[in-house]
């Protein structure tokens, strides 16, 4: 499977033309199997249970993708002690573990790893620009360090705090990818995406895009916007998308965070294999190259995109062993009626029943109309107290 | 974790009245995983893949599972060679493997081994008692050779065909436990679940009870009805529901199998982890001890059955650590309209959106009406021919 | 359209094979227009506003309906003057208004007069027989008086009551038809459909059925079970059906009554013209031959019974003047693709969109399991007081 | 009810800062109770079936109405001849019938009659401004010898023609309105609702706004656009609105025509009295105070709107004696657990459930792209031949 040789870096891949089959989401899925805690969301998990992580590392390269994200979210040191959170390991720790634990996998494939770095506390707290890139020069210290092979920021809903971590991520020398996690109507700044895409290629990116909070229409949709923005503006980038494994058809501008469902309710939003080869092949379609996913994104959605972009790409990924092309496994299955559905036409055409008659299809999302600097906002070491916490709760039912 | 000195039996710990915690679904699991196809649903993984399985073995026993079941589900000679399939492995190997793997994890904490058989093509082929005996025989003397701590005839259609393998099972001398994969309605030759439940206690099965295709609370209502014929008949029994982690209100006779989304388009149809507790309560009250899950159970499904049992049981699983009671984890969430999420009031009433608008709540099942002894029912060694194929594709739409 | 000479009377037609079709619901469509108030759902505009009353007997006649029912439901004075209604007419001038303008319409075309009663406030508060029955004797001396075609005793939710009032109708000499508001499930006793059906019978109606408080389909599954108990005890009746123009797959033992859509957000429910076709063949498939509807049903409901049965019957209604066989009056639209939908296989296999993607499919009907003589069903003339609706409110709010 | 002495005009009344409820559809709702015929839509029943007619007059006027609409949508001589339809009525007739009528009820209360012309055949097919004016004129002939009180041009998609037919009913020297049924997108040519309704007061009206195609949510937020366009070019108008009855949040621009369920599938879509009261309320606070209704609006929705504005206009319309507010009618129902619906909030927060669990809550619209000028929009005076009409099906089955 490993190639001979040393491998093309991100920038000869997209150069040439190539796709690029990014992972999935590590925190929804490891949340799942036991090792991430919901709310904080941090990746402790890479130094306390790291055959946990491996493993779904490696479900990831069995499945296509050709970039070992570092399981590196959220690692800033201003996140991990955000809100009476109490680590047994450092930031530092946390982030060197990841790295071996992306490269160890890395080299059983054809896979690149990419050191990644996300929005902080500290911004959203008000803080100075010296201050955030403080925050993002320590983990990007790890990256160096541990020589991985690329970087990304990605995460952000302000595009400012993103050409931040670009800045410092630029100033290692390695390529630089850049993902906002905004849809079509901009950063919470209501920057439009065209305009953030400029300021992300201006600021050092090679590679700019969108990951998290929508669905893969609308992320489509929004590195389109961001495509038009930079191609208007007569520069040049790579694009990339990872959206999010839900659909979020009812998200307003801050995603699928305001849906009520977030964050342990979205099970009937799931997409299908199905969902992710229409999606593969529209993002494709939209001129973009790097194309993977993000939170609900599990290793057979992200076989589902290798598998539709096999034509394109001439090989099939490993994980196919056990995959037939759109159903046709089925034609082993015991029961005729069963062995009936073995055929592309079924599945394209299928619109799947949630089996619960008693939900909606869409939801209100929260929209609390607060923004960077409002006083709920600002974050604090010591736990939510007490009287914090009913004041949340009387607004919200008082909202709803 | 793991207790010093010897474990107690099943049998002990439900005699004792404890609750017993069972583990999730592992065909569906490592279907998404990459490690199993679709179709044939073998268990060639426990050979193959060994580390993938293991790693779910963790999960489930960090989750709280107190039984690791072999992953030898279909690994029967006659199934592993159904209709074109090809091995690499015998049967004999991937039973010893699937045995080595659920022993070495066991050894982790407090879980007991189960070995498992299940319904066979050899029976819906019309074949002898003999020869389907043989069949179970033949894994039988692995579990036997590997000494799991006790048995489990598991997903059968046919009562007779459970009460077949429950004789093959109780000569072991191991503790039997058999579960029919049956709705109210009863097995698919029309005997009640009362009277299942009667026949499977009288051939020697000490737990019987439901696993698969339905949801918890068919299930659940249908263990209701084997306690009550075991109670009339004047006999005694352990209870033991395995059910779906997919919503299935829309089922007939046949469970899940028959539904459109069957087996690639499930996904709107995964339970919650809140719809997990309720079931883990209900599944309690019916006087059910060994609780757990099928098709669809991940993890953290597993997880939210032992947690809300916790009050009965007096500790949390391992996982907890990683996952805070009804959401309080959300405390620690950077967004205060998240944190105002932290409540239990909030996350047992939400009816949770599906974000697919042009999707329906139910789906119709297919209603072939063809039983055992029907000729597309035979099973064979060969693939299914093209001309096979077509036909059953004519029918189809004939039938939608 | 009228026949020269004596019209053929309801017995002459049924015995002679001839399909009936009943009319359509007056209180629910004459609340939508104005004239009724929900709540009490009396039948006052007979005498208030006849002209309404007149135009929608018309509307039914022109769709294609056999019988014109008094519009008399719920005028026994008992109901009148129940819980603070106040009244400008007595029961006896409604009852006649009422038969006045059924035979003048009737005498349009080729129609019935029927006239109906219904339960009573006075069984519901256990008062005795001889006490009910001189309700039902009341109403029934108009319709003597008034010289109607024959006689209904429909919406009733308890067999015995039914058969007071049979007995009271029989007395007559006139043919008499039952139909009650129940479901599978049977009588608010828990007396089956077959046992009902077979009291009905032995009381003297020639026509027994179901009316009200289900949808088409549930009201035709009870119909068949009545049908079979009537075949099975060996004796020989008419069936009739009017059911609810609404679907109701949610209810329980009481029907709509119980769901929280009732009656004023019943909209999303209300059955298609192709529904209605589809209800007029499996109505006619189980032996039911007098197929008509109840609350819900609008003209263009009854319209599509006649036009579905056209074939059997050998004639349209007057009303499909307006109205060309499915869809295909559409053929004349200036817009292509609606043009496009002029046939029968677009509107047969059509599912229809709510437009509602924030409302669920199904609703929890209300079950507060209280029956016939509890204290909260005792019926007073005196409005509902404050106190009294605060303890409803509340238990409301408990029960949710 | 009626008031003593001259009634005060439209303008007056508007200027007066007064709220005038408008009426509701009758192409729709005659259609339903079968005078109407769906695909033509033409209202040859005000001279075929003025009864039928007069009623639905006399049940918009008791609901709260004041202005009578003549019953003269598509009564143009171009859309009475179209594509094989024919009539017993030439337009004159039609026009002149539907006058005296709408003047019969209008005088039983405090309304007012509004002769009205609509977009044409004529114009759609490419023909001249003259052509397009002589096709309005005629009609306009006849509301200035019926002196109706005012005009107004409805229901245009390109506000191109809508200035041609206020251009000749301006003419007349009586007030006219104007409304387009254009969503927030604008109209058929792309001019925004803002553009549009500035031509529309430049060309004469000084009452503009918006009526059928989309629901009263979009219909609301269009004539917000058209208000805003008119107050930043300097200019002065009235505003009004006439929404669908029907939900319709997946309308693309040309509005519920495209919708699969148009016309004989709607009825899941509409709207309860409660979403008309939200309705009144939203329109009332956007500036509107021509507030009214199209398709799908029956009676009792348009007195929603006059009960919801009661506050405001000081008064309750007649039809109130048979409803009480906010469902306090049922204190008076017979079940004590209806009776606890008697309240506000109850209403107020209902989903209510479609009872279609096969069926979804959104429809993706028919979206064939073709305009005015393409040749399948020409109109022609022979019906639809059988071969023009299977190469409509082989397309829209292509599209689907």
């Amino acid at each position: 499977m490993a190639p001979a040789g040393a491998k093309k870096g991100i920038l000869e891949r997209l150069d040439a033309g190539e796709v690029v089959i990014g992972d999935g989401g590590f925190v929804i899925a490891l949340e799942k199997r036991g090792y991430v805690k919901a709310g904080p969301w941090t990746p402790e998990a890479a130094a306390e249970h790291p055959e946990a992580v491996r493993q779904l590392h490696r479900e990831f390269l069995r499945a296509g993708s050709n970039v070992m994200q570092t399981f590196t979210f959220y690692a800033s040191d201003d996140k991990l002690e955000n809100r009476g959170h109490t680590q047994r390991f450092t930031g530092e720790q946390i982030n060197e573990a990841a790295c071996d634990l992306a490269r160890e996998v890395a080299n059983e494939g054809d896979a690149l790893v990419a050191g990644g770095v996300s929005q902080t506390p500290t911004y959203l707290s008000c803080k100075s620009e010296e201050e955030v890139k403080a925050i993002f020069k320590k983990q990007t210290d790890v990256f160096v360090k541990k020589n991985v092979d690329f970087l990304i920021a990605e995460y952000f809903e302000h595009v400012e705090e993103a050409e931040w971590a670009v800045q410092v991520l630029k100033s290692t020398g390695k390529p630089v990818a850049a993902t906002l996690c905004i849809g079509p109507e901009g950063d919470l700044n209501g920057v439009s995406p065209g305009e953030c895409a400029v300021r992300l290629v201006k600021a050092g990116a090679q590679i700019v895009g969108i990951n998290c909070h929508f669905d893969p229409e609308t992320c489509v949709k929004t590195v389109k916007l961001m495509k038009e923005g930079v191609e208007k503006a007569g520069l040049k980038a790579h694009y990339m998308s990872q959206p999010l494994g839900f659909h979020t058809p009812d998200c307003n501008r801050q995603g699928f965070i305001d849906l009520p469902e977030f964050p342990f309710a979205l099970e009937p939003r799931i997409l299908t294999r199905w969902d992710m080869q229409k999606y593969a092949r529209e993002a494709y379609n939209a001129g973009i190259r790097f194309i993977g996913g993000c939170c609900g994104f599990e290793p057979y959605h992200v076989r589902a995109l290798a598998e539709e972009l096999s034509p394109e790409r001439g090989f099939l990924p490993a994980g196919s062993e056990k995959h037939d092309s759109w159903g046709s496994g089925l034609t082993l299955h015991t029961k005729p009626w069963v062995r009936a559905r073995a055929r592309r036409d079924f599945w394209e055409t299928l619109k799947p029943a949630s089996g619960r008659p008693f939900c909606p299809s869409m939801s209100k999302p929260d929209d609390w109309g607060i923004t960077k600097g409002h006083a709920d906002l600002m974050q604090q070491k010591e736990p939510t107290s007490k009287e914090q916490l009913n004041a949340l709760f009387e607004k919200a039912t008082h909202n709803a």
